[in-house]
């Protein structure tokens, strides 16, 4: 296959059902293209990139993480995952699947937690253009999302934020997809059977649309 | 002491005698202010920043440091550093004596490796307007610098670059210095004896003139 890879990402708030959306994406792509996608996460996704998103996980009260630096340090994560990942995977043929990319930075930094100049000047000047050629945004209530997620188990230091900080990040999340149309929002409130039969439904319109 | 204490960042090339200058430097602060200044280096001088340091430091031939992540990791440690150390520090009425600072970046990622617009970007984003009170710079010619450096040791991914690097960094701290009058040349290529008589000369110079 000598044609460019396509880069599909999958974003949603926690206990949208991103992961098994991830799974369903990931069948669908290989169905259509003959070829598994490479599968990313973000941050991390390379070595050295997940070792920065190990310094965004870490809760240490004698020297909390300040806006800015987690801000940078996701952005070198997602840098270090182009260069290194996905663009050479995509310059192969080959397609990515993305758990979350830049929409996310825009939405929890941006949005959430209120950085949104900050968090536009370094994407503009990091990513030089570099997006997703679609996205898929799992859109669900904050309340009933970090409900199912708190199911899971505990929540982490993003997680435990406070509850408008996700209505702030939704509200960005949907503003971003009504001005972008390579952004489908799914409702993720309905069952998984309905959400994943509007995924695979919009997903192959747009591959056969192509 | 209640008023608010002043940022000096030692800056210049491997090899431009930035070791012994911050020891005289510190015990200059310490005579004038009595009391000894907080002392910090970049990257690093917190627990996270360090940490982000570390990364910077790693040469993995299977995932290299791309140059977007490595500016981005600086300027991650620069926004730790300033938020939990600089500003309390400053706040408090003491000083901060740094071994290196944002003009580094300038220099060595803008200047040296041709990323001025990404690095200018994310320092004009990230600090907004916030720089030393004072900067000397230990000006030296790149060949000197190095040769002096190895004899100390073994030399660092950094420091192995090619010598036209340093030469493109030590044009741009210079230029810097040219538009920026709180940025003070000191020739490190005299005598060590020499270059301490300058530093205490300009150093006491300013501190009389506040």
């Amino acid at each position: 296959m000598s044609q460019k890879g396509k880069f599909v990402v999958i974003e949603g708030l926690e206990g949208a059902g991103k992961s098994s959306a991830i799974e369903l994406v990931h069948s669908i792509i290989e169905q259509h293209t003959g070829q598994a996608p490479v599968c990313t996460r973000e941050p991390g996704g390379t070595p050295l990139a997940e070792k920065m998103r190990d310094l965004v996980k870490i809760a240490d009260e004698s020297d909390p993480l300040c806006d800015e630096a987690e801000c940078l340090l996701f952005y070198a994560a997602r840098t270090q995952l182009i260069a290194n990942v996905i663009k050479p995977t995509l310059a192969e043929g080959q397609w990515v699947l993305g758990d979350r990319h830049n929409l996310s930075s825009l939405a929890y930094q941006g949005g959430g937690r209120g950085l949104m100049p900050l968090v536009k000047a370094i994407s503009d000047a990091s990513l030089q253009g570099f997006k997703p050629d679609l996205t898929l945004y799992l859109d669900i209530e904050p309340s009933l999302g970090l409900q199912r997620a708190s199911a899971r188990g505990e929540l982490d230091r993003i997680e435990q934020q406070h509850i408008a900080f996700f209505q702030r990040a939704r509200a960005t999340f949907l503003q971003y997809a009504a001005e972008d149309e390579s952004i489908i929002v799914i409702d993720a409130s309905q069952t998984m059977e309905k959400v994943h039969q509007d995924i695979r439904q919009k997903l192959t319109q747009q591959l056969v649309n192509e």
